[in-house]
């Protein structure tokens, strides 16, 4: 093939009517789109090598017929390294009116980058996601072959949490997706979707509507180009996005082989809060959620309230964790916002002397960070409500 | 009151006629039927005293009347102290041919000495109880309030454990309780009844023929005295000796301030395996069990399987503690019997650099604690299959 081009004027010609930020570095998004052509999502040796020479030079070094630690990845690369293809993807992309994102912009969601080298190369958006980054996500996913008991307790979960200002992250599948995206919908509350292959094509068919009316007020988002038809890679691929977009991943009825057991999977390797949605023991759409239960040791939900426990951690835990000492950590995971517990109770669970927990809980007091009921009983403060 | 009299002779003639082990120490025996009538169950004042000077010079002390730091606890013994009530107590034992059990006793539990100064003065038996320090245990325990999801459930985990020679321990309450027996009745298993007052009451009286059947080869147990009603608690203490007799504890319905949460409590406390078994979150007779999924981290119990899995952590943990050195112990937490685990994970879960993961992972194998699979993943060895 001919070495694509990839000066600034190739590249503003070729993002030329493609939705984007103004101020957005067009090289760095062009020699990305060609990279979301090149490689499947999540492939880890070309993650590797944008996030060490950049997507313009990396794209180089892909390109080259050089024999080196690449070779095996450029095999699979080559064969997609047609101009014709990123022409199509692009003219595609402007025809649905798809927003590119690259990792530079300010609408970027930066939980993504938790994927480290499987952070996608680019996000093919539908909608707007400006109010996405300050706001709670939680993931709310499930089986196509959901019951109505799952189905209404999906709905139930998503309404109130998106009422209540907390975005809410699904697949778009029929079942318990479904569900949620369209109670959030219901709430006046945004919803984003991730889908498999291109945004410019409804996956399920049966969900075009629905997909229309999520990327009205939320987002429909895919990494995968326009065009690009979804397979089974590609919605495994798609779940680790699912997950890292979320502080939190709530299973709600899973088969015993369910693909959202793969999105817990992510949740648990990424440190998300995970947690699933019980159900009868006699139910086989229930055993997945069991199996996050017992084996990703996943907390059991049973309310909107529980979800919005878990986001206080995932806040307290995960995102402001800068802000803390060890000591409060160990303190903090001592305690439960639901159960009270006695200084000496949080003694043992954290690991302290008596007097050093007693002296911690009174800094944490101070701080608004636990709170002592008139049961004389500590509990940790709920962030979220 | 007269000083009580607790000569040998005395002691052998207030005994004559009740069922005891041959060569029980009479005197002990005779002063702590006195304990158990002037105390109620989980009496810790009189278990501290007795377990300090022995049952005949506590119960000397508590009838004197020094001024000392026992005296409040005197107020509430006092009373009681008539040889009248004592004697009545053991005529009714005598008329209901129940079995006198003390700690020195060779049949006497020793899994209830872990409650310390908590544990009986004494255990009055109708059946036999030769069979059970060398068998698995699992208490199934749950609400009179059941729904037939949570009666069948309760059932069909009690025949499946019972038919393996597990033990089940319950209360004889109607709904759960008496699903977990009767249902390991069904299998020619044997199952163990703790009433919370005197075992010649039949309480339910509804299950009195049911109480007939499990003393027939198995065993209905009280610390309470012969004649002693049932108080609510009586009750509560019971629940503490269902969960110190039991390897593992399952819930399998319990409203959400079912008593049943404080037998998982007790369970949390002494370190046994506690699950519970989920339902919809729709359901109230679930209420408890989620939160003892979530507010004890109870196991997710789905299958008789799952409870093995607990029987085998609790018999690796707990029971054979003495033979393992504190990083086998971090080593094995770090594994699952279900879910294989590379070394890397297990290295990580049990916070150990590789190499010494390695290390212990290997000899850990050599020991038969831990297996590897042909995926080439760590699994914890099924000690109970």
């Amino acid at each position: 093939m001919t070495s694509p081009d990839l000066s600034t004027d190739a590249a503003a010609a070729a993002l030329a009517g493609i939705g984007r930020e103004p101020d957005i570095d067009v090289r760095d998004a062009h020699a990305r789109v060609w990279w979301s052509v090149l490689a499947e999502p999540g492939d880890g040796a070309a993650g590797d090598l944008v996030s060490r020479f950049g997507a313009e030079d990396a794209l180089r070094i892909a390109l080259s017929d050089a024999d080196d630690e690449w070779s095996s990845a450029r095999a699979r690369w080559m064969p997609r390294a047609d101009p014709g293809s990123i022409r199509h993807a692009l003219d595609t992309a402007r025809r649905a009116g798809a927003t590119l994102l690259i990792p530079s912009d300010s609408r970027w969601p930066h939980r993504l980058d938790d994927l480290g080298a499987h952070t996608p190369h680019v996000l093919w958006v539908r909608g707007d996601l400006e109010w996405l980054e300050a706001s709670p996500t939680v993931a709310i996913v499930g089986a196509r072959a959901a019951t109505p008991y799952g189905e209404a307790v999906a709905a139930d979960l998503a309404a109130e949490l998106a009422a209540s200002g907390v975005i809410v992250v699904s697949g778009a599948a029929y079942g318990i997706d479904g569900a949620a995206h369209r109670a959030a919908l219901t709430t006046d509350g945004r919803t984003v979707a991730f889908l498999a292959g291109g945004v410019d094509r409804a996956y399920p068919r049966g969900h075009e509507a629905l997909l229309s009316r999520i990327a009205a007020s939320g987002a429909v988002i895919s990494e995968t180009p326009c065009g690009a038809a979804p397979t089974k890679w590609r919605f495994l691929s798609r779940n680790r996005l699912i997950a890292a977009l979320a502080d939190a991943v709530v299973i709600v009825e899973a088969g015993h082989r369910s693909g959202s057991l793969n999105t817990a999977a992510h949740a648990a390797q990424l440190g998300r809060a995970l947690g699933a949605v019980p159900g009868p023991v006699t139910s086989a759409a229930s055993a997945g959620s069991h199996r996050v239960l017992r084996e990703f040791d996943g907390v059991c939900v049973t309310s909107a309230a529980d979800v919005r426990e878990m986001l206080g951690d995932a806040v307290t835990h995960g995102r402001q964790e800068g802000t803390r000492t060890d000591d409060t950590t160990r303190l903090l995971d001592a305690l439960s916002a639901r159960v009270g517990r006695d200084t000496e109770d949080v003694a043992r669970r954290a690991g302290f002397a008596y007097a050093d927990a007693q002296a911690l809980l009174g800094l944490a007091e101070l701080e608004g960070r636990v709170a002592r009921g008139a049961d004389g009983l500590w509990r940790s403060a709920r962030r979220s409500e």
